[in-house]
């Protein structure tokens, strides 16, 4: 059989150790972090059929969509975030789910995007979500939930701002300015844009569309938040108000502002909207971002459930973290390897990592008894921090030479010790 | 817009928290199990170019696969199982990865299986391998880790056998035959079903296939181990007893026996295979497999690794412990219902939850101010261990009432002594 090139397809990518074991520690930390706020997990399979998942992204998401025929002919789609399989769970398993259901789901998703723009097209999205509440302290749990999964990932209050806006805010303003509906979809979109384009970008653009002097002016006032909080938006003002209110003594540190240019993409959003700026890597747009949606389950049930939620964009995350230099990288999950010297002591060797796996420590044999220079050499290059050593007259005391290969010290340590002398804390690194 | 019909692809499923809770846990142990050998995370794609896949699973494989033209037309294919995409891996990457590479996955793959078989078109498998040994230590551990994960999921050593046997083993006794490779196909295949068929149904099958009287006995004998070794066995015989004493001073209490009847169904395998039996539940088959396959990662590379693995199937080892009792079911992961009796009591409550969280105690806040019978009676159908009661009296002395939902019992705690009052272990079972 002639041989065939191992290559991975454009926009995915394996995760070697040395990455995958960061990956899974972050997933955890922000696992570990909507559990505590009573967030259970869920888990959705990856095909939909695809009459599920169109239609609820706009046209370019449906482009972008994974979509095929399967073997049974049936019109299937891999998924293509996590919120449009939520609102189906919700209302298929209607009567089996208590409300509130709070779920998270922690799972990659599929979208083939260009890949010329850095993006990828396979990526985990980390969701939590509410249904079936509409109380404000939902959506300000929501917000707290997202700043503190950032806090417990390594990120500091100084080093993040949440802006948070309302859908019901936007509506209230540009109705009461009588623009079509055409012409507010352009503003709207044009002042999303502000922190790119700047004030005068979104000057040149309304103008190009036939807004009048007094309703640029208007516009940007409410954009850069020059506006007065009265007239039609008061209300809506005054309920996110309250949200932050709650969401800052949930988590009292953390910069909550009001930002009236934000607006998200997706259309089903209905009322509090939010994004995560990191303050030192603006550059990677929203890390953490959300909103309630209260209309978008009932597009598969027979009334209607309130929502807010928030995800989580891991590989964006990351990169941005990586920047930061926040992402503490280990090479390996093996506290230790033992050194195999020779045959004639493998039964001790099998004891050895026995005892040391049973008490949870990562341990690996060297399967040949090869030269120390080289069974050390493996050890270093795989950034293993101990090696144990037994040879013949270590053997005759009982004894194992435990060498640490960070600081280049090494100890003589009883056969039945190593155990303990592993499992205190040590400097493992440089 | 008129409503879609919220539902799931035939043979793939939704896992509602109460499942999932308990899926996590069990792979996390397998995770930790893993790591504790030496094991190391990868992931690769969910989507490969279906060259990658195609041609390695036999004919039925082919079938199975859910293969399609993405956007790009490209040819492509969602990953079958985890051992093809780690041999592409191995040797995409054959210098940067390191030898031996111990790594292993826990991830999704997908067959168009019949799903009346009460088979799943979306399963996880729980792989862990080791690339580029030769060493018999490489196929004791491997053994060694799949008794020792069994174990670690709460199996003991007496409810479970692994069936060992060799690749090397099964050719040179059927080579000693001199049959036809038709025929030696169809032995192995038959053998393989004795467990099923028993030995009146191999001797039948054989028949039919013009074996020799003589030839029936011998391959009768071999399959029950009634064969005595030696002549053309005997050096493999030998290796596979060698590799099952490492593996016994590795895991000393584990079951290992030779079965000279397994063949396992896929090709690939070259040296030691294996299969596991629970003892009790032997119609769920094989809940943990695999062997050596040392010529596979040749296909994608000039050169050929050698390779050793075992996977678990976690859906069928998920059932097999549900039908022997072996499932220890948490309804949930939330440790405290906080109940709101009163809004203007928000803020403390709000305060309290956030301690809580912050000390690591999963706690949900009730966003309502329902009626307190309401409240718990949602606690108790969630299957929360606690409900916290706090209304006027309690804020005016400074307490809380800890009600154990469990065992019905409450007692008063002060503000400040909650968090050590949640976090010592208790009770929570009936």
């Amino acid at each position: 059989m002639s041989k065939i090139e191992p290559r991975t397809l454009k926009g995915f990518r394996d995760f070697l150790p040395e990455d995958q074991i960061q990956r899974q520690k972050m997933i955890e930390i922000i696992r570990a972090s909507y559990e505590t706020f009573g967030f259970e997990p869920l888990e959705t399979p990856a095909l939909e059929y695809a009459e599920i998942l169109t239609g609820k992204y706009g046209e370019e998401g449906d482009k972008l969509m994974y979509r095929f025929r399967d073997n049974g002919d049936r019109d299937v789609a891999l998924r293509y975030d996590l919120t449009i399989p939520l609102a189906r769970v919700a209302a298929q398993y209607e009567n089996e789910i208590k409300k509130p259901f709070k779920r998270y789901q922690i799972s990659p998703v599929w979208r083939a995007e260009n890949t010329q723009k850095g993006r990828f097209r396979e990526f985990y999205q980390c969701d939590a979500d509410i249904v079936g509440s509409n109380s404000l302290l939902a959506d300000a749990e929501i917000l707290a939930l997202s700043a503190n999964t950032l806090l417990a990932l390594g990120l500091k209050n100084e080093d993040f701002v949440i802006r948070v806006n309302s859908r019901e805010i936007i509506s209230a303003f540009y109705d009461s300015l009588k623009l079509s509906s055409e012409q507010k979809s352009v503003a709207i979109r044009m002042v999303d844009k502000i922190d790119k384009i700047g004030e005068d970008g979104v000057r040149e653009e309304l103008s190009k569309n036939n807004f009048s002097d007094s309703n640029i002016k208007s516009v940007l006032n409410f954009a850069t938040g020059k506006l007065k909080e009265g007239g039609e938006t008061k209300e809506a003002f005054e309920k996110l108000q309250k949200i932050i209110e709650k969401a800052s003594t949930l988590s009292p540190k953390t910069k909550f502002v009001t930002d009236f240019s934000i607006a998200r993409g997706l259309d089903y959003y209905t009322g509090m909207i939010f994004e995560t700026t990191l303050i030192k890597a603006p550059q990677f747009g929203s890390v953490m971002s959300g909103g309630r949606y209260d209309n978008l389950i009932g597009m598969f049930a027979n009334k209607t459930f309130p929502a807010v939620g928030t995800s989580i964009g891991l590989d964006r995350l990351i990169a941005a973290l990586e920047e930061l230099k926040l992402i503490k990288t280990e090479k390996t999950v093996i506290r230790a390897l033992v050194v195999n010297f020779e045959e004639s002591l493998e039964k001790d060797y099998l004891k050895l990592v026995s005892d040391l796996r049973n008490a949870g420590i990562n341990t690996m044999l060297y399967f040949d008894t090869a030269d120390l220079k080289k069974q050390l050499s493996y050890a270093n290059d795989r950034g293993i921090p101990f090696a144990l050593l037994y040879g013949q007259n270590e053997a005759k005391e009982g004894l194992i030479i435990v060498k640490n290969l960070v600081t280049g010290t090494q100890e003589k340590v009883k056969f039945d010790e190593v155990i303990n002398y592993l499992s205190i804390p040590f400097k493992t690194s440089k």
